[in-house]
């Protein structure tokens, strides 16, 4: 069994329904994940998720080396024992951790040092190390560990960034190649295409890292402060080099609305905090675009929170009921929440898969992006 | 149908098992309630509160009086509606919150200015108003508005509580009988006895508000800062002027160990936040004591929460983990430990009910005492 495999392709643009195969199960093309950096999906049990219908998660190395440390996920042989998920996980590399995190980094050609930004400690990762790390999470797929600037970084660190990532992400292939799984099933290495909004960069680093023949293929270095039209620009001129037989997973994007024109241009996995963050802060989203749910107009709104998003926990409590639950700052409403926009992001991936499905999703997606806010 | 019949009496001590019979149920007894306060069992969903087999919580007409308000809760016809709730309700009187939450308040005859302790704003609450408000709330068993001084009041000032909460408690229910519930089922109104750790104001206090014949009494005033076995003196002696036949809820009580002393001494319901505060501090109960799951020891502990305690939870995730989810402080952790704690309150008190029935309860309660810390 390959490890991608399409199903449909839209004709009239780069959309496409598939499945990727893991060690913990298929999972459908597009796929949304929701993000359980420290071991944990924040306020949900992994049983919610799964009734939610998600079946791939993403964790944090960078957080889950720090906390709870790699060698209590080995007694518990990997993740998916600790946090009690039988699903499939992904696992970022760290590397834009490193970045965004750490107030003290040192590249060199061998790796990278930085500071635990909770505790100050120094660290060393190398590509090796990184490998290692993720075969003692047991993640399904591992990334490869890269080198992220800022959005204003300039063309110089983009370059640099572009090689290192390039060579490192060979080394990340070669070492898990080298070596064994932990426990018996086969993870899978993704290289991650960075290079910022530069395309002759952006060019450089996918063509080096197709040759590495990976089975997926990340782009990072986008949703990190640069214009939107530029991010969506990258998006689409990937699409046009890398080949269609590769998944591609674009990494903290983003809205309900870039998530449709990514897919429209070939995107099949996404991971972004909007909706459990944006979730946690009382913000909704639905068909007819966000709420606010602190908004006094809800204190004495007897309907419920989304009587059109096919989710048990939409359909059970009122607005009114939600908004109270905010006010008086309890957690069950951060949970339920939290709950609703997952499954508004599921359900919109859902929609988006069946008009690909349907030959319908061009005008789909349009009739969408024209009825909702970015 | 009686509102409540005893079904087995202690061959040695004052426990006993029995019903109560509400509108939306019938409560076996001992009870513990969990604390709704604000329309919300702190963390949980009541569906949560359902799988832990309670059908009878507490919410608070003071805090819900003010949040989300009278109004609100008139509209959905009641907090059972609001919350999502079809078990049953008892609301306390707000007498306890006027006194430890408002920095003023001035009693007269007729009832009790306050201010709120959100936004200082003056409110006036006599019996037959806070009768209303919980007719209002829809709550199955409600409180008559008491005067309830701190532990180390004094005498005089005891005396005065005493005989202004009988003439008030007589007033709530003229009130009650005078006028019609608001949503068609019937409610029932508890006087509180109060006269703090002194015997002789506590039998007036008891025998005056016995004239009434209410259909169920709470002993209120205790759990406030006196010394624990003047407590259950207290207690102790209320259980020899309180008739058999009438159910008697002892208010913000207690420890496990403090629960089975007074189930002993004939009490039937109780309240505390002890299971789910502690909880969310990280504190488990346990049948081998008490386990502060933060401790660094619980770091790689495989074992399961309480593999001796009969809940999915306890038994779905390990210490490892739940020191994990609290070092990061996730709020799943929180979730966790207080399903866990509610689990082990019900528990405790189902082992206390099956030792009445099989007349072992003696010697079952000196075993868990001497056993357990208190």
């Amino acid at each position: 069994m390959p490890f991608f495999t399409v199903d449909k392709f839209c004709n009239q643009t780069s959309a496409r329904v598939g499945k990727v195969h893991t060690a913990h199960g298929i999972i459908e093309t597009p796929a949304f994940m929701p993000i359980g950096t420290y071991a944990a999906i924040k306020t949900l049990s992994t049983n919610e998720i799964k009734k939610l219908n998600y079946n791939l998660i993403l964790s944090n190395t960078y957080h889950l080396y720090l906390r709870p440390g790699i060698e209590i996920l080995e007694k518990f042989n990997g993740l998916h024992n600790f946090m009690d998920w039988d699903g499939a996980i992904l696992t970022d590399s760290g590397g834009y951790q490193i970045y965004s995190l750490s107030n003290f980094r040192k590249i060199d050609d061998n790796g990278v040092e930085f500071r635990s930004h909770l505790d100050g400690s120094k660290h060393y990762f190398t590509p090796e190390k990184i490998i290692d790390i993720q075969c003692s999470i047991g993640s399904d797929i591992m990334m490869a560990l890269d080198i992220c600037p800022s959005a204003d970084a300039k063309q110089g660190e983009h370059e640099n960034a572009v090689k290192t990532t390039t060579r490192w992400a060979k080394r990340c292939l070669d070492h898990y190649n080298n070596r064994k799984p932990n426990y018996g099933y086969n993870q899978v290495v993704s290289p991650i295409i960075q290079g910022g909004t530069n395309k002759i960069l952006r060019r450089l680093s996918a063509e080096d890292l197709l040759e590495l023949d990976a089975k997926i293929y990340a782009i990072g270095g986008l949703a990190v402060g640069e214009p939107k039209d530029e991010m969506l620009e990258v998006v689409e001129f990937l699409d046009s080099i890398i080949p269609k037989n590769k998944p591609r997973y674009l990494m903290g994007v983003g809205t309900p609305a870039d998530i449709i024109r990514c897919i429209a241009n070939g995107v099949d996995m996404f991971d972004c905090v909007i909706p459990s963050r944006n979730g946690r802060n009382g913000q909704l989203f639905t068909k007819n675009g966000k709420v606010n749910i602190r908004n006094a107009k809800y204190k004495d709104d007897l309907s419920l929170i989304d009587e059109n998003n096919n989710c048990v926990i939409s359909q059970k409590y009122t607005k009114a009921y939600l908004h109270h639950l905010f006010k008086i700052e309890e957690i069950l409403g951060c949970r339920i929440a939290t709950q609703h926009n997952l499954s508004f992001y599921y359900n919109l991936i859902e929609d988006a898969k069946e008009a690909i499905q349907n030959r319908s999703f061009n005008n789909w997606a349009k009739d969408f992006l024209s009825n909702y806010e970015s």
